[in-house]
């Protein structure tokens, strides 16, 4: 593996200058090289046609390194997932640095080699990007900026709009599995080693779920900040329909259900990494969870609820012993700086 | 002016949940709205045809508010001009914050504010973007990432491939205003309310001349880190070819000049906005000038050298008694956090 030749970043990094130039000529460029970012200019130029997705997210996860990933692979897969749930198939993405003074050589090459694993997996390019240093104590080790370009499946249409009475809610895997990953390092917590993040990307699978099920697909969205509750909430208010739960039928990880008693928390509010909500027509709701069960990440994939018109607006989960209760949108911060 | 319902900015504003959509539902969306923004997605949805040009940069410029501009305008015009860089008609805009907790409502509300001033001049749309908060002295006050997206001028063949011997070197206006802008309020220097920021979108004007000069205008870059002296070590590294300029052709402000002497610094090394430099075809350099002079970022534009032979990678200038020394590129610093 080629190394940086510096031990540790510093404001001269960020300078534009030299340094900089070191920093990116030193493996950087060459780790991440394709014809786009070669070009070295102050962006890059590709060939479009037709409907194209544009997503953008900053990740600021502390910390820089947990069970299961790091700020690198969660920066590409993010937003690789953000263009998934427009129903994209991710081509481009940019990368821009805010790091502290003072990270070591070590760790930026750690996270540049988990950026470019993450993005040959999605089958993105890293077309163009920009490092600013921040003095120490203005900054966190490193923040990522990401964002990405995407080509609308042709099938896709991708709308609350056309979410309707009776459409049923799919989950694509077990929640609350990345938020009680860094969760646990970041308390310390005994179960540390059993709880690994979930973060992945599920564009490929999403994308074969568009071309079997199409415009039967009514919504995607991915539960992160927030989990599961609020992206439901935010569904509910916007169409004025009303989204019922069965609690039973959601999936999460034994350990992370017993972390979350552990820690008084509701895996329906901790955030998710590699998992998303598929909102479908409940003609199709029976096959397409059987197919997604044969992808990559949906083997634990379940049918959570269904839309219905008795409470528009409103989350309610039943629960297993039959009660029922309204689920809010999450009040306050539960876990800050989970991505 | 609608006001946002909150004193200063909490861990909470960026949970996801109910204070992150209070956030933005009180205020954002309604002052940057739009059809793309309208949709609250993951992503904005548009369609696309030909050659598209992308870029991203991260803002971290300290103090947010200085003479002449704010972050704000600051990201919007920055990521616009590199568009234009590129020789593309800038159309979407991603916006990311990074927030630090603690940053007052007002001082949000006015770098909105000036978001979207900016944004109108240069006719780009915020489409898609995303909140962060992080924790006091975790940040600093807030720190912006725009990306964006143009559609390629049909007329433009901007690459530093297409440079030859003989092509002129032109400046857009005075340089080095900026840093010295920001430099004198971050060190509270008496020449403070002399100096303002030249922030500005170039976008329209180098549209027009792409317009009448086309694939003769061979490379547009703006000179902001690492000034003049740093963009144009690049390029001539790049092209294997020399860059000869002539010290007094170089426009500088008198304040600008003064108070660069009175710091120790270089004006060649200090950072721009609202100005850029074209390396154009010997033939046209004249009328594309004199163009560039009617033009209102061009008001102070000058031919300040030219591309030879004589000293392949470097840059040469000639002083005004007549010596010719080597302009290196920017060592180390010279001033953090510019942009």
């Amino acid at each position: 593996m080629p190394k940086l030749d510096f031990d540790i970043i510093t404001l001269g990094h960020g300078s534009g200058g030299i340094l900089t130039n070191k920093l990116l000529e030193s493996g950087v460029f060459n780790l991440l090289s394709n014809p786009y970012l070669d070009e070295k200019h102050d962006g890059a130029v590709f060939t479009a046609t037709g409907k194209m997705a544009f997503s953008t997210d900053s990740y600021v996860v502390t910390p820089v390194f947990f069970p299961g990933g790091n700020i690198g692979d969660l920066a590409v897969n993010g937003t690789v997932n953000d263009l998934a749930m427009c129903g994209a198939i991710p081509k481009y993405l940019s990368l821009s640095f805010i790091i502290e003074e003072g990270l070591t050589m070590t760790e930026f090459w750690d996270i540049l080699v988990s950026i470019k694993i993450a993005s040959e997996k999605a089958g993105v390019h890293i077309v163009t990007g920009d490092t600013k240093v921040v003095e120490r104590g203005k900054g966190d080790k490193i923040f990522i900026n990401t964002s990405g370009i995407g080509q609308v499946h042709p099938k896709a249409e991708i709308s609350s709009k056309h979410i309707k009475t009776g459409d049923k809610v799919i989950i694509s895997g077990n929640i609350a599995t990345h938020g009680i990953a860094i969760m646990s390092v970041r308390e310390g917590l005994d179960f540390e080693t059993d709880i690994v993040s979930d973060t992945a990307n599920v564009a490929h699978d999403v994308l074969s779920l568009l071309d079997e099920f199409g415009s039967d697909i009514h919504l995607l969205r991915d539960p992160t900040r927030g989990g599961v509750a609020t992206v439901l909430n935010e569904i509910a208010k916007d169409i004025s329909l009303g989204i019922d739960l069965v609690q039973k039928q959601i999936p999460v990880l034994e350990q992370v259900q017993g972390a979350c008693e552990l820690l008084g928390l509701d895996p329906l509010y901790v955030a998710n990494e590699g998992v998303f909500i598929a909102i479908v027509a409940s003609e199709i709701a029976v096959p397409f969870l059987a197919k997604l069960k044969t992808l990559d990440v949906g083997t634990d994939a379940a049918m959570i609820g269904e839309v219905g018109e008795s409470h528009p607006g409103q989350v309610v989960i039943k629960s297993p012993i039959g009660g029922r209760r309204v689920v809010n949108m999450l009040v306050g911060e539960q876990l800050p700086r989970i991505c």
